[in-house]
């Protein structure tokens, strides 16, 4: 099970900025910027937003290489990226993984900016 | 007067996907990346927060080398790339430039991810 992980950077440590601050720490910043640069990617997104629309509510890695025309590798090495923002949650069943976005981690993506 | 300026991409030309498309487009996640690249800096992010939080709404570019101890060129080229994404609004007034966030832009930039 690992739905519990819980990452040093992503979305778990991105949190809000320490009151009385005069503005974003570099610290918070580092955080943040971490998330944002897992969203910097057109290949990224379109691999969430697959993710995202599938009916069952998590898509095969076997699934995500032709919609994008990119090589298996590449496409792993994003949903990493991706997975360790915090964004994608990765269960490996049998012989191919499985991901599902994470509960709330769009909306907690999206709460960053409003918290700068 | 240059508010109404209207960036070729960054946030006024990444709007909603093509209905009917069953995922994000090549094009709209190209869009949607250029913004994100833009906040995908721990020092961008903290000068976005700087602006943000001006008592007079804007800032200018002379006081905001001091606080991350970046040099000018380096404070002005991330400025630009802030600019160029339409998250701020530059308008120079005799020696100095001043940066303003462009109204509603962090919300818009937020709401890109709801619509992935």
């Amino acid at each position: 099970m690992t739905s519990l992980r819980t990452p040093e950077v992503g979305l778990a440590a991105a949190c809000c900025p320490t009151p009385g601050q005069p503005f974003l720490s570099a610290e918070d910043a580092r955080r943040k910027a971490f998330v944002f640069k897992a969203l910097a990617d057109p290949n990224r997104l379109r691999l969430l937003s697959i993710v995202k629309g599938a009916e069952s509510g998590e898509a095969c890695v076997c699934d995500l290489t032709e919609p994008l025309g990119l090589s298996q590798p590449t496409v792993s090495h994003h949903l990493k990226i991706l997975v360790d923002a915090g964004l994608l949650h990765r269960e490996k069943r049998g012989t191919w993984a499985y991901y599902s976005l994470v509960p709330g981690a769009i909306e907690q993506a999206a709460g960053l900016l409003a918290s700068l």
